[in-house]
């Protein structure tokens, strides 16, 4: 296929986090291949490790042009916006249905580089691997189980974006609510919102807000709220603000 | 998962025509059983053949009811519509975009049934077996090589179906187009839609409008312009009044 200069799907990165199979590599590529999805990020293996699986009919280039990463964090850097996929409701993640987090991944600038984080095979993403993203989405489905395979997960989800693509979803671009931001509208790259984030833990836990009895519940429910906003310059400017504003005056005693 | 007494899903039947793949078959039904439909028809393979794919996780009960026929005029003879999945355009038939064609089911009276038809993972489905089906449909894809392989083509489907199920789709009902028709509506049983094509195309060879030079094209034409009229049985006894008719009146010699 001749791609346009700028494609539309350019700016969208598929990430596969510690996948078991080749085989299901090979579906993926070939579900990017069908779709016309060409960025492939995958984290845990080598690439070595995955070379040719029958199954990337026609998508070796695909495979021969991923990049391998030793964890999320690194893969996810550049990224503006993450997306990960959930077969389960979690506990204190925030999760939209499919259509919902299209819907959403088309209300950013179209310079907005978007991430869709897909976890391993058995294990679904982690919580710390769904703390790096900013939105999670799920696949409706008839019955509880099964849940979609890895494969099948990726193939409805570029299918989906693709389909609104085709429908000129793109072309519609920043929803109003980006309207009158000059150019700060980009979220950040997501290396920078999880700095941000953790300095902000960090404050809270100093202030004992965050202490080791509610740890992990609140560290995740921040974690959700936080990525939500995804975060542009502005707002970290104004969290930072806020929070060491708050130090100030809240935990630390006043002179007397 | 409960079903409910009539769950809208019930009346669509997945039908597989000379699948190669065990592997694909269980694919197939992992597809149906994430998405809710039952209704499973494979053609050309005996269910021997077929048993405990490792791939069919959790959809093992489909497999162990789905119906084995010898030959996809008998696994289509109670259908009243039958949909046919092409990846390539094909000459004489016309064929539709997934979503008007998932459109066009919902605009059939609820308790027509409706075969989705899928054919072999090498081949596609051959021109007869596309004439045995009353419309075509093609998933839109990015590049022309690789097609989407048979699972991946059967999930996205029945995902699209499920999708405009639960958006409410099927509670919209019949199109306005078959209001006025007092219970006429329904097509008939694909078994009776296609003896009445058979007649016409009998007449049509007996007044050498059909010949040996044309038989192969005009057949396939008229198979697809007969199919996309979803026969209904006052179609029927229009279409055989006309062509006796004509007959009657053409191709005899009228007496002097």
């Amino acid at each position: 296929m001749v791609r346009k200069q700028h494609d539309p799907r350019d700016r969208f990165v598929v990430i596969l986090a510690r996948p078991e199979s080749v085989e299901n590599i090979g579906l993926a590529a070939r579900a990017m291949k069908n779709t016309g999805f060409g960025n492939l990020r995958i984290v845990g293996r080598s690439k070595v490790e995955i070379a040719c699986p029958r199954t990337a009919v026609h998508a070796k280039d695909i495979l021969r042009e991923a990049s391998f990463y030793a964890d999320l964090a690194s893969a996810t850097a550049d990224l503006n916006v993450v997306f990960a996929s959930t077969a389960k409701p979690r506990q204190n993640f925030f999760v939209l249905p499919l259509d919902e987090a299209v819907s959403k991944m088309f209300t950013f600038p179209p310079d907005a580089r978007i991430g869709l984080l897909f976890g391993n095979e058995r294990t679904g993403l982690t919580s710390a691997e769904l703390a790096s993203s900013n939105f999670r989405w799920t696949i409706p489905q008839a019955s509880r189980q099964p849940s979609y395979n890895l494969a099948a997960a990726v193939l409805i989800t570029l299918f989906e974006v693709f389909r609104r693509l085709t429908m000129g979803e793109e072309i519609i671009g920043p929803s109003p609510f980006f309207a009158g931001r000059e150019g700060h509208e980009i979220p950040l790259p997501r290396s920078d919102q999880e700095q941000c984030i953790r300095l902000i833990l960090q404050k809270l836990e100093e202030r004992e807000f965050i202490h080791p009895t509610n740890r992990c519940h609140t560290t995740q429910m921040l974690h959700d709220l936080l990525g939500r906003l995804a975060m542009t310059d502005r707002d970290r400017k104004l969290l930072l603000a806020v929070f060491s504003h708050a130090g100030e005056n809240g935990e630390r005693k006043r002179p007397a």
